[in-house]
C-alpha cells in the first residue's frame, strides 16, 4: 500500500463514519426531544444497532491497519494532521482489537441487561439484585486492564478512555490535594452554620424559556450552527459541524436549574463550535478528552456562570421576568446560587463539594481495580467514605452506591474526567485572567473576548492536542491541582469565612 | 447459490436498506420540521449522499442479481411473500441497470441544478432560463422509455414508476371520461354564476392546534405510532413501521389550509400504520403505488373530510374554538368548505376542478414523450389548454407552466397519479359504502369501521398486490373511471346545479 493510497483509505473510511455519526446523534436528538414511539423502540435500536456496526465493521477491517501500518512508518512524509491522524486510528484500532470479539458481544449484552436490572434495583434499595452484574462489570474491566496493557497501574488503563494521559500516579496528587484543603474547608463550613437566604418559588416556565436567548447569547453559543432542544436530561449534541445542539429542561420548582444547565451545554457547544475546520478532513475535529470537554462545560458554567460579576448582569434579567427578585441584590443571588452544604447526591452536589463526590468514587475504582476490595464491600464502603470525607452518611442505596448508571453501563474511570477537567478550568482560568480581564468581558454582557481566548488555546485544536501537551500548551505548566484547591479555597472562604 | 443463501443474502440488503431509510427519513424529517443551519447544509447533504449511495450500492451489487435469478427460478419453492419480494426487487433491480451509469449521474447533477434555476425562473417569469433544463430532462426521460422498455407507448414505461401497471391506454380512458363529463360540468356551474359564502377571516393559530387531536383521532391515525410536525410544506413520512409522521402548517388567514391538510396526511399515514406486519420481513411494508397512497389520503380528505355528515361534526369543533362561526349552519359550512370554479394553480385547485389540472400536464407529458411537440411549445399549449379546459388563461408564466416544480426535479409521469389516485378512492368508496355506513360511522366520530375495511381491503395488502390487482380484490371489478366522475358529478350538481 502506497502512502496515498493509505491516506486516501482512512479519507474514506472517515467520511462513512461521520455520516453514520450524524445520522445516529440524529436519531438520538430526536428521541431524547420527542421521544421515540414505545412500539418503535426496538427497530429504532435495530436501525442504530445496524448503522453503528457498519461503521464498527469498516473500522477494525484489516485494511484499516494496514493503512495505519503504511502510515506509521513513514512519519517524516506526513504532515501534523496526518501524524496525529494516525496516531489516533492505531490507539483506537489495537484498544478494539486488544479485546476479545467474544468477550466484547457478551459485555454488551450484560450491561445492556444492567441497566434495565439497575433501574429496579435502585427503586427497590435492593444491592443484592446488582451484585451479580457489578461483579461481572468489575471482572471485564479488571482483564481489559490486562488487554490494553498499563505501565504502572491497571486502573490507568481505563482513565485513559476518558481523559488521554491520566493515571493514578496524577489522579493521587489530584485528589490527595483535595483531600488535604477541600474536606477540611468543607467541615469548617459546616461548623459556622450558617447559610445564606435560598432561593425558593415557583417560576413559570414559559417565562423562564424566555431568557435562554440571552443565556445562549452570553454564553457566545452560536443558535445559527446550532438548535436548542428540551429534553429530560440535558445533553449537548453534534450532528455537523456546523450544527452543533444543546438541550435544557425547565422545571418549575427551580429556575437555576435550567439557568446553569443551558450555561453547561453552551460551555461543551462553545468547545465543538470552535474546532478548527483545519481538522475536518482528519476527523481530529473532536475534544481532546472527556476531561476537556467538562473543563470547558464547568468553565462557563462555575466559574463564569457562578461569579459575582454574571449575577450583576443576571439580576436584572430575573427581575425583568420575576416579581421574586424584586427585594434582592446582587449580593444575595451570588450567595444563593453558590450555597455549598454536604450532600448524598452526586449530580445534585454543589461546586465546592462535587470532587468530593467523585474521590469517592475515584478511590473505589481504584481499589476495585487492584482487587484490594470486592463488589460487595461496596455499599458499606461508599458509606462509610461518604461519612469520612463529606459528613453525611446515606440511609439508604438510592442515595449511595446505587445513585450512578455508570457502572451499570459498564464505565469504569469516567468519573475522575468530570473533576479533573474542572480543575483543567480552574488552570486555565488562572492564564485566561492574565491575559482577558474576564469580570469586564461578563459585565459587558460579551464574552467573545474570553471564548476568543480559549478558542485559540483549547477548542481550535481540537483533538490534534493530547490533555497534557494542550495544559502545557495554554498554561504555560503541566496540570497542577493547585490552582483548582485555590480557587476554591478563595471562593467559599470569602462567602462563608470571612466577615 | 442456494434458495437459502439467496434468500439469507436479500434479508440481508433489506435489513441495511431499513436501517439507512430510517436514518434518511429522520434527517428529512429533522431538516423539514426544524431547518438545517445554513452553514451545515452541505455536510447534512454529504451525510445522506453517503448513506442513499450506500443502500445503493449494496442493492446494485452483482450478488442482488444471482440471488433475484436463484429465486426466480425456483417460483414453486418460494412462498407468496418471498415470490412478490423477489418480483419487487427484479423489477427495481433491472429498471435500475437499465440506465447507464454515466446517464445516471448526469441526469443527477442535471437536476439538482435545474430545481435551483427553476425557483429562479418561476420568480422572474423567464421561461428562456428553464428551457435548455427541461429540454435535456424530456430528452432523458424519453431515452429512459426506451432503456425501460415498452408495449405500445413509451410513456407507459415512465408512468409504471408512479403507479405500477398504469398504461397510456388506461389514462385516455379514465381522462377522455373526465373531459366528456367534467369539463362540461364545471361550465355549466361557471355559467349558473352564483357562490356560496366563503369563509374569510384571521384564526387563532393556537386555538388552531388545539383542533389536531380532534381531526387526528377522527381520522383514526395513531399519535401514539408517530409524530405530528410542523413545517412549511406538509407531508408524512414513515420512520419505522411504528412511527408514521404527519406534517401540518397553520395558516391565520385559512383555517381549512390546516384542517384539511391534516386529513390528507393522516389518510396516508393510516395506510402506512395499517400494513400487515407479516410483510416487513419481506420489506413488501410499502405502498401498492404512489397512486394508491394518494387514493389512501384523499378518500379521507375529500369523500369523508368535505362529506356533509362530516361537516355536521366539524361545526360544532369550529364554534367551539371561533366566534366567527356563531352564524354559520351545516349547510353553510358544507359549501363553503366545497366552493368549484376555474382556477389557475395546482395545488390550489378544488376538489371538482383537481384532476382538469392534471389531465393538462398528462396531455402534455405524454406528447412530449412521443416527440409531438417540444419543451419550447410548452408555454402556448399549456395556456391554450386552460383556457380549453378549465376556462382560464394564464398572464404569467408562475401561474402557467413554470407552476410546479416537478419536471426541474426530472419527474414527468408523476402527475397522473394524483388524479388515477382520486378516481381508486372514488372506486373504493363506493364498495366501502355498500359495506359500511359510512355516514353514520361520521356522524359517530368512530371512523374505525371505515379503516377497518380499508385495512382489510388495501392498507394490510402493502405492496404484496398491484394496483389493478388492489383495486379488482377490493372491489370486484378493474379499474373503472365511472365511479370518480359520477361521484363529482353527483356532488357538485348537487352543490350548484339544483335547487
Amino acid at each position: 500500500m502506497t502512502k496515498n493510497e493509505a491516506l486516501e483509505l482512512l479519507f474514506g473510511k472517515l467520511e462513512a463514519s461521520k455520516a453514520i455519526d450524524t445520522a445516529i446523534s440524529l436519531m438520538h436528538w430526536d428521541a431524547a426531544t420527542l421521544g421515540v414511539p414505545e412500539k418503535s423502540i426496538q427497530a429504532r435500536g435495530a436501525a442504530i444497532g445496524w448503522l453503528g456496526g457498519e461503521s464498527f465493521k469498516r473500522f477494525i477491517a484489516p485494511d484499516t491497519l494496514e493503512a495505519i501500518e503504511t502510515l506509521e512508518n513513514i512519519p517524516d512524509e506526513l504532515n501534523d494532521h496526518e501524524r496525529v491522524m494516525v496516531r489516533e486510528a492505531a490507539r483506537q484500532y489495537r484498544k478494539v482489537k486488544a479485546i476479545p470479539p467474544e468477550e466484547f458481544q457478551a459485555f454488551a449484552a450484560l450491561t445492556s441487561e444492567a441497566q434495565v436490572v439497575w433501574e429496579k434495583a435502585r427503586e427497590e434499595c435492593n444491592y443484592e439484585m446488582m451484585l451479580p452484574y457489578y461483579e461481572k462489570v468489575f471482572d471485564y474491566q479488571r482483564r481489559v486492564c490486562d488487554w490494553y496493557g498499563y505501565e504502572k497501574h491497571p486502573y490507568d488503563a481505563l482513565l485513559d478512555d476518558y481523559d488521554k494521559g491520566a493515571t493514578v500516579e496524577m489522579l493521587d496528587v489530584f485528589f490527595g490535594a483535595l483531600r488535604e484543603k477541600i474536606v477540611p474547608l468543607l467541615k469548617d463550613i459546616v461548623k459556622q452554620s450558617k447559610q445564606p437566604k435560598e432561593i425558593k418559588g415557583l417560576f413559570n416556565i414559559e417565562k423562564q424559556r424566555e431568557m435562554m436567548p440571552w443565556l445562549t447569547d452570553i454564553s457566545t453559543y452560536d443558535r445559527d450552527r446550532g438548535r436548542v432542544g428540551e429534553v429530560e436530561h440535558p445533553f449537548c449534541t453534534t450532528i455537523t459541524p456546523d450544527d452543533v445542539r444543546i438541550t435544557t429542561k425547565y422545571h418549575e420548582d427551580s429556575i437555576f436549574s435550567s439557568v446553569y444547565s443551558i450555561i453547561h451545554e453552551c460551555g461543551h457547544a462553545v468547545y465543538e463550535q470552535n474546532f478548527g475546520s483545519d481538522l475536518i478532513k482528519y476527523g481530529l475535529n473532536e475534544c481532546a478528552s472527556m476531561g476537556v470537554h467538562e473543563s470547558q462545560s464547568r468553565l462557563y458554567e462555575n466559574m463564569i456562570g457562578r461569579s459575582k460579576a454574571f449575577c450583576e448582569r443576571l439580576l436584572p434579567q430575573l427581575r425583568g421576568k420575576f416579581d421574586y427578585f424584586e427585594d434582592w441584590n446582587t449580593d444575595m443571588l451570588y450567595r444563593a446560587i453558590n450555597i455549598a452544604r454536604p450532600s448524598l447526591i452526586r449530580i445534585e452536589a454543589d461546586e465546592l463539594t462535587y470532587s468530593l463526590h467523585i474521590m469517592i468514587r475515584y478511590e473505589l475504582e481504584k481499589a476495585l481495580m487492584t482487587g484490594e476490595i470486592k463488589a460487595a464491600d461496596l455499599p458499606t464502603l461508599w458509606a462509610d467514605k461518604y461519612e469520612e470525607l463529606i459528613g453525611l452518611r446515606p440511609e439508604t442505596l438510592d442515595k449511595g452506591v446505587l445513585q450512578d448508571v455508570h457502572w451499570s453501563m459498564g464505565a469504569v474511570g469516567y468519573f475522575p474526567s468530570y473533576a479533573v477537567g474542572t480543575a483543567y478550568a480552574a488552570q486555565l482560568m488562572a492564564t485566561l485572567k492574565k491575559n482577558i480581564d474576564v469580570d469586564a468581558a461578563i459585565r459587558n454582557e460579551d464574552l467573545s473576548p474570553v471564548t476568543a481566548w480559549l478558542t485559540e488555546n483549547v477548542h481550535k485544536h481540537g483533538a490534534m492536542l493530547t490533555p497534557d501537551e494542550l495544559i502545557m500548551k495554554a498554561t504555560g505548566e503541566p496540570f497542577n491541582p493547585k490552582y483548582y484547591v485555590d480557587y476554591l479555597t478563595e471562593k467559599f472562604t470569602d462567602l462563608y469565612l470571612t466577615k
